[in-house]
């Protein structure tokens, strides 16, 4: 299926990461400098066709489009074997689990963050929930481009096979009386980020090793669901990455820990 | 001046931090259960006149309403010398200082975090910068009305005097190489964030004691800059509760540090 993305970031990081790019439309009208030009000359070096239009004919498309639009393939979702292969091989895997995120805003920032810490994957249901749709595409500033993002039938029985495969699966809940920041962060983990009204549906909630919430003053009762899992994401990440600024070195295998509950 | 507030949980934080609220519309056909009892009880309590209307006519007023609307007073701001004096009194206080941010949601988004771990006060500049309007009110879901916001005419005097009164200017920008928690996170602390495109501006940048940034990997430029400022607040927060979950006392004198560059 063919989509139409909008948003120099998006459509820049689509190209960078070698996904396929159909037809690329550019208004006549725009100058060929900054972000244009690099998209331009991504275009160029994979020989992605470049179509001059009037800017009256993205205006009907989208209210959003910068004087450029993309036409792509719908995003590629990845397979939960590769995943959970991942959880094997990478010393330590960092999954991030989307429970029926609604508002594509949302969801494309969280994918932002997501990349930025280099989680190993993303899992989404397949149903109640938004996909990567080109809003999200945009909302991620292109990043989810560069994600692994798998859409499963059954999050619970995914959850299960996390398990089998020794991750923690880790529920953010406002209710948990666990710090966020009081467990081990080293371990296989998968982060599970419930949606903005209803937090994680109890199913998924019971599939959860141990559930840890955000403290934060009386006065407010939850934080942004984007910003809520990017802090949890960022805690992961900070506490992997070594003190001297180097990237932690992903390519480790790992070694299966025994099912106990972590603790800092 | 009197401007018309949406979003139920942006009025019921408007009620319960006592900010005066003229008037409380309410569509005839709206269902009195959950938040909107909520509102009507409070709104009862503190005298606040109830009127009953067509839907129609809030759909004239917003896309956004619920069923609800109020007429309040603008935003009040607080007075910088309010902040300043805290700044002697509190221990340790931590500011937010704002310096452009031109998007409304991530504005409301976050004010929302600042409130959450509870910001001594916000700054922003009068000039070039959304103030909070009743969308930023709105996107905050109400945590502005527990806040205090000040609007400084000239944003570089006031890190100034900030830093006169033994406050650390901390700003947030990608390019710096010292991690943010790489800080020590317990002296008084304004930590300056930018605008979405360009970030802090040049003589603002120049007024920070130091820059600190998110590490992040390669193919990823630049997170949110709510979630990018949300992480970094969150950071300081996390740092100041003791591991036993217990608030930070923020009564105690503040003793006044020497000025030279913290380090964790």
């Amino acid at each position: 299926m063919i989509e139409t993305i909008y948003g120099k970031q998006a459509i820049r990081e689509t190209l960078r990461a070698g996904r396929r790019v159909r037809r690329l439309l550019v208004a006549a009208s725009a100058q060929e400098t900054g972000a244009l030009r690099e998209v331009l000359e991504l275009a160029a070096a994979r020989g992605v066709p470049v179509q001059s239009v009037d800017r009256a004919q993205l205006d009907r498309l989208t209210d959003h489009h910068q004087g450029l639009a993309a036409e792509v393939d719908a995003y590629a979702y990845a397979d939960f074997a590769d995943l959970l292969y991942a959880a094997r091989a990478a010393t330590p895997p960092l999954y991030l689990v989307l429970d029926s995120l609604q508002d594509p805003q949302n969801f494309g920032t969280l994918l932002r963050t997501a990349a930025a810490v280099g989680v190993t994957g993303v899992l989404l249901p397949e149903h109640r929930a938004v996909g990567v749709t080109p809003g999200v595409r945009r909302a991620s500033a292109g990043a989810v481009e560069h994600l692994r993002v798998v859409r499963a039938t059954n999050l619970v029985r995914a959850l299960e096979q996390f398990k089998a495969a020794g991750v923690w699966v880790v529920g953010l809940a406002p209710s948990a009386t666990e710090r966020y920041d009081a467990v081990d962060a080293r371990g296989p983990t998968a982060l599970v980020v419930g949606n903005e009204e209803q937090g994680i549906r109890r199913l998924v909630r019971e599939a959860c090793d141990f559930l840890v919430s955000l403290p934060m003053e009386p006065a407010i009762e939850s934080l942004n669901a984007a910003v809520a899992g990017s802090i949890v994401l960022y805690e992961y990440y900070r506490r992997r990455l070594p003190r001297d600024g180097q990237r932690p070195n992903a390519s480790v295998p790992a070694t299966r820990p025994a099912r106990r509950r972590p603790r800092a």
